[in-house]
């Protein structure tokens, strides 16, 4: 390739986009560069062929993730140590899935406190699948109601939509988050409160939405119906929050929950294990933090060139501070993982979403991380695809999945549907890669876009356990490059202090507000219906 | 305020994201200001107090959309002049509304050929709702399945969604788009065939995902239940197409769509109005039309200082073409909205994802349109949030609904939880605003992000209508106003030949390829189960 190690990878990349010999359509004719550039481990492949790399970036790439010692970073942070600077506590969701590996902090086994706890869940599971514990009015339960919102909700519901497609769904899960009023009359009009089972999910037991709103309804709903709710609701909270600190009549179990385990890392703690294993039995839970640890070793052990999450990245690091690409999209070629763009979305962009350093330094605007959004394939290509081909450019992952549903064995025309679908994959990968130089000019595309592709063997409870800690890894990585602290979040501080604030305002009949809130606030007092036109004056109902 | 016409948008753009005194903080103090950008019309409110803009700002962007004539080119599109130049059509969804006000093209009366088709849907849905269209076992309808993607999916899933909260629903809907055979095999596990509707929406009926494979599918998925196909399955497609020049034998209905309504645009063409109309009867759909005229209208006729949708278009340009923001979210605060933000994101991005100009120009980079993604408040406040409060910023829409729903009248926690959605919108909505400035480092927040806020006084099929057509409106403004041309989608033609390439190579035994495809055909063929590992060789099955 053209250029060596004595070029920095600022000098690289600004040639990169621009120079005509460089397009991707030459970096893909280079057979040997696509293979070095396809890797597998932790049983998932990832493919950088079609990124702007190669043998002499991914070195400079390597040589910086060296220098910011990212893997010890990553070894400190399973081990126990207080990666989580700002909070001054651990990050340790790869403890919930590797019980018999000891970890002991401030004396005591933290992986076998957190496989006792999925233990107890996997039990109680049991009971409930056994008819053993059963609703207030002694009907066996039909259904369970997560409570719950942001972490404690989207990881749990992007693994719980991946597992339906290939294993038994014994407990159909349904999620209530926002406290949108709407979304709960929705919810409750579809359950039997009889045979209905209440996950709440809040490591606080202060969310508003979660305690003070939703729960609250709940209990009513399921009083209302003549039930003793407390025989109905399940808390999975910090130990010693207010939900934690309760007496028998107010819940029928209490899970643990630690903050050393951020919302957003916490699917495999009992956030996820406890309604996973309702939905589908311990047995697949299992699998699933088999298929995590499986992964976690991986990203923790591997070299630095053969390590998938580092090498993704690093991948992101170049795609977003070098190359300017402001956002990535993950398209999943995979109907069953809908939700994993949501999953990720949050995952890196509140782990990432910071400009202040580990160190205090301010990061300048084009170093920020990027945004991340998505859909699954092929309907984006139907949706939004149009604007990544022809108008502003960011950075893709593609997801597949090799192997076809088991439907399909028997059947010629899923075969066929099966190899449609990797087929759009594949297409879409070249296009943005290669672009289009013949036709009319407003045919044209001018390629060069970055595509990773991730593969899946199959969507078994170990596939989606490998892309969850994948995932995890690749955006811990991401933090520790950019020296970030990827486990807090301050910025979400800011809205609830002003929705502290407000809140006092809506019981106030006169009240001080920011710009237009005041037309707001009297239009919800007025009976929602009038707005003060541009004169100050009342308008006519809107 | 401190500038005045006499700087160009450039120069102001220039000194408003770093000039203090320039801050949002301080522009939201001036109640005259906020007064001036709060905007009431066509049924909804937009308020602009927390975007970048005053006086002398929106006089100059009104002077751009007025030298660019973009309103004149709007009243060229409703009376059907061929404003979508590179396909040398008209862009005629307006006329989809508007039954009762002629519009000749080609001595044709377009408004009328609409009006009839939706009374032809709608007779259809009264005779399905009524029995007297029962499944060839003559059994009556139970379940409506539509197969489309992309626009002939994603807005009347979205509007479906919305309408489920206020209005009764008479069949449920299901949609299946993608041609992941986990999705047929998914939507078809739920469905009794014996009382399935199937309704196949296709303009060319040569899509590859619908026709092709999950049409064959749905088809033989009938007749293994001994049933006859015909009976079932409706078709809404383009006159003269494949699917229209049919004889009795393959379907029961044809329901024409036309050229001059392009997919993204196409939710009040019997796209929308056949599937809608079975969900939720004729009368539901009248009113959603008659929403979606109002703010037609309000779009047509409004001087410009006075419209919501031209005004909420040059607020995209503003915060896109010259403050420099990549993105903008939309956030509905709202459940039964949930699906706008993918509506608005393939509207928005296939409408306006485009560098090419109507006449021939290549926009610069910082001039592309900007990406859009979003989720519903409260659940984004828990996710991803975080980035937009202090990493990589960008403007939003939040969107408000000041009736709660009619259960709440009745339940004084309802009324809390409506409350308590609308404070959360009205806290992030200053959080983005005012920033923080007091607190540890970690803590602070810088503030000064665009959002707007647009309200709904309910959630009635009218409110639908006008929130419909206002994003439709703003859309077109906005590429008039960039000079593009909104209703074509060249982009997507170069995936496609791309696969139809790759789809040949399915069936050789060997084949040339880009990069790494090879590897993955292989793998495909050999069962799903191994890559080459770097040598060359075979790996053992990943």
């Amino acid at each position: 390739m053209q250029f060596s190690h004595d070029l920095s990878l600022k000098e690289l990349a600004g040639k990169i986009l621009t120079e005509p010999s460089l397009h991707m359509r030459f970096l893909l004719e280079d057979k040997t560069r696509c293979q070095q550039l396809f890797y597998q481990g932790g049983g998932i492949s990832l493919d950088l062929s079609r990124q702007h790399l190669w043998e002499d970036v991914i070195n400079l790439l390597l040589k910086k993730a060296n220098q910011a010692g990212v893997q010890e970073k990553f070894a400190a942070m399973m081990a126990g140590k207080r990666v989580n600077k700002s909070e001054n506590r651990a990050a340790l969701h790869s403890a919930a899935r590797n019980p018999d590996i000891p970890l002991l902090v401030n004396n005591q086994n933290i992986a076998r406190i957190l496989g006792d706890i999925h233990e107890k869940a996997f039990e109680f599971s049991n009971k409930v699948h056994e008819k053993k514990i059963c609703g207030s009015k002694g009907e066996p339960f039909s259904d369970v109601l997560l409570l719950g919102i942001g972490g404690s909700r989207l990881g749990t519901q992007a693994v719980y939509e991946a597992l339906s497609s290939r294993h038994k769904n014994l407990l159909p899960l349904h999620f209530l988050s926002t406290v949108d009023p709407n979304a709960f009359i929705a919810q409750t009009r579809k359950l039997n409160p009889d045979t209905t089972l209440v996950l709440v999910v809040s490591k606080s037991f202060t969310t508003r939405e979660v305690v003070d709103i939703n729960l609250s309804q709940i209990r009513n709903w399921l009083e209302n119906a003549g039930l003793r709710a407390s025989e109905h609701i399940v808390h999975i909270t910090g130990k010693g929050s207010p939900g934690d600190r309760i007496s028998e009549s107010f819940c029928l179990e209490v899970f643990n929950i630690f903050d050393f385990i951020g919302g957003r890392y916490s699917v495999t703690s009992a956030v996820g294990s406890l309604p996973l294993s309702l939905a589908f039995g311990p047995d697949v839970v299992k699998k699933l933090l088999a298929g995590c640890r499986e992964m976690d070793i991986h990203a923790a052990r591997s070299p630095a060139d053969q390590n998938l999450p580092l090498l993704a990245a690093l991948c992101d690091i170049w795609n977003g501070d070098y190359l300017g690409f402001p956002a990535f999209a993950m398209i999943p070629y995979s109907a069953p993982l809908r939700y994993f763009p949501a999953h990720m979305q949050q995952l890196y962009m509140e782990s990432l979403g910071k400009s202040l350093t580990i160190t205090g330094e301010t990061l300048p605007h084009d170093k920020l991380a990027m945004f991340c959004f998505g859909d699954t394939g092929t309907d984006a290509q139907h949706s939004f695809f149009q604007m990544l081909h022809q108008g502003r450019a960011l950075a893709m992952d593609l997801i597949g999945v090799l192997q076809p549903p088991p439907e399909c064995r028997q059947s010629a025309e899923g075969h066929k549907a099966h190899e449609e679908l990797w087929t759009h994959l594949l297409a879409q990968a070249d296009a943005f890669a290669l672009g289009r130089s013949e036709g009319r000019p407003e045919q044209l595309c001018s390629g060069n876009r970055p595509v990773s592709i991730i593969t899946l063997k199959n969507l078994m409870a170990e596939d989606i356990g490998r892309l969850l800690a994948f995932l995890e890894a690749r955006t811990v990585y991401a933090g520790f490059l950019k020296n970030l602290n990827p486990f807090d979040q301050f910025g979400v501080e800011n809205g609830k202090l002003m929705a502290t604030e407000l809140r006092r305002n809506f019981s106030k009949s006169s009240f001080s507000s920011t710009g237009t809130t005041g037309f707001y606030l009297k239009a919800l007092k007025d009976g929602y219906l009038t707005f003060p036109n541009q004169n100050g004056t009342q308008d006519p109902p809107m």
